[in-house]
């Protein structure tokens, strides 16, 4: 799916890290919720609340889930998923496009 | 409007300037279309197609008009208007949440 239609977008963007991370957060009509962002070089750490499925659309970088001392690779496109209530590492190598959708359990 | 309703957004991220530049197009129900973007602290140059609305959000930055030898300095929220099929500059200095509006004349 290349493009969510008749969805809600909200203007303001989502900033973390002085705007080396940033998203924008689109509502869908059931009031599912996703963001689409950016993530520039760099290392950063996120919590989560729900659990979420984090879809790169483009980008390198390294990522370590919750309770793993592994970190996983993906250079281009990839997917993840993080336990609602948890904490992950990114290390970014080039700026990141992604797609990250939040599930209510 | 802190929100646009009823749109489609193309999932993948514009990118410009190494990530530097980033934006989502969202299009709306009577086919116009605008981008939601961050701009990360830099001096950029910009072309236009179809003239431009754009609206800074926040952030920081001046900005230099086709033609104009001036520079308008915006310190938090703002707005300019740049003709169809010219050249605009940019020096921005905090991370600038923009709202692009693309006008057919």
């Amino acid at each position: 799916m290349s493009q969510f239609e008749q969805v809600t977008v909200v203007k303001k963007a989502n900033i973390y890290y002085d705007g080396k991370v940033t998203s924008r957060t689109v509502i869908f009509a059931d009031g599912t919720k996703k963001t689409l962002g950016i993530m520039l070089p760099g290392e950063y750490e996120f919590g989560t609340d729900a659990k979420e499925i984090m879809e790169i659309l483009a980008g390198e970088l390294t990522v370590q889930l919750p309770g793993s001392t592994e970190w996983i690779e993906i250079n281009g496109t990839g997917e993840f998923t993080v336990a609602a209530n948890s904490k992950f590492k990114l290390v970014v190598k080039t700026a990141t496009d992604y797609c990250c959708s939040y599930i209510a359990e």
